[in-house]
């Protein structure tokens, strides 16, 4: 139900969550989060016009999210790439129907209506914050991502 | 978050349970469903496969539920078209994650298994015996699918 690009933007996020010292390149995100860098590169333009990344110009530019992990929503990331289109007017057209959802097409609107009501209800912070021994992104269990990745650079 | 097929299945098999009395026809379905006749055949197809229909040949013959709407889900229709595809393992591959899903795909698999719980637990006939003035695939309020067929055929 989740389609490539909601998995794949919220990949993109959770680096950026980890990686807030400074702005990160699409080709260390691509390498980290597994996507392939154009596709990325299209998932970072929809996060740029919604409001959830900025873009930094020059050197040392790149990527960074444009708000706190703590004031972003998994349901923005969601809606930015892939909406959750809740059902609001009957899908036959029918006009005595209009916005009365028979109780089939209720049914579905109120399954769309739970998981947008999960996701509103979880930020990144949150997500991050979860105990749980694997790390969103990382192979190595209980070593935050940011660590691993500066520990590499220095390698 | 839920394809054409999902919906354009579960407004045949509304269809079926209505007219459980004699084999439907794909054109007489597609004309109420608003489907086109090809798309319809195909799930109709699909549907059969997985023993939710059952065709019936020569003189009258047609499409009919292969069970009664009491004992088909939700989920059984969807999952014969569009599988909820449950996160059951690190979409990114990560070895030491395997099963042990982080903390954001736990979310999002969260979120599919209420959406198949949801469904698992209506069945075709609960949806339609509900109390509800805006009648599936029909324009006229309180007028049960089957009923207003009838006249029609009648005129």
């Amino acid at each position: 139900m989740f389609s490539q690009s909601v998995e794949y933007a919220l990949r993109a996020v959770v680096y950026l969550a980890t990686h807030m010292e400074e702005p990160s390149t699409t080709e260390a995100m691509a390498a980290t989060t597994k996507v392939p860098a154009p596709y990325l590169a299209k998932i970072l333009q929809g996060l740029n016009r919604h409001g959830i990344v900025k873009s930094q110009r020059g050197i040392g530019g790149g990527i960074l999210l444009a708000k706190p992990p703590a004031e972003l929503t998994i349901l923005e990331v969601v809606n930015a790439v892939d909406p959750i289109k809740r059902i609001k007017t009957c899908p036959l057209g029918i006009s005595t129907h209009g916005v009365n959802l028979c109780p089939l097409h209720k049914r579905m609107d109120d399954a769309l209506a739970m998981v947008e009501k999960a996701f509103h209800e979880s930020t990144l912070a949150e997500v991050l914050a979860e105990p749980n021994p694997s790390v969103p992104l990382c192979e190595f269990p209980g070593v935050p991502l940011g660590v691993r990745t500066k520990a590499k650079k220095m390698s």
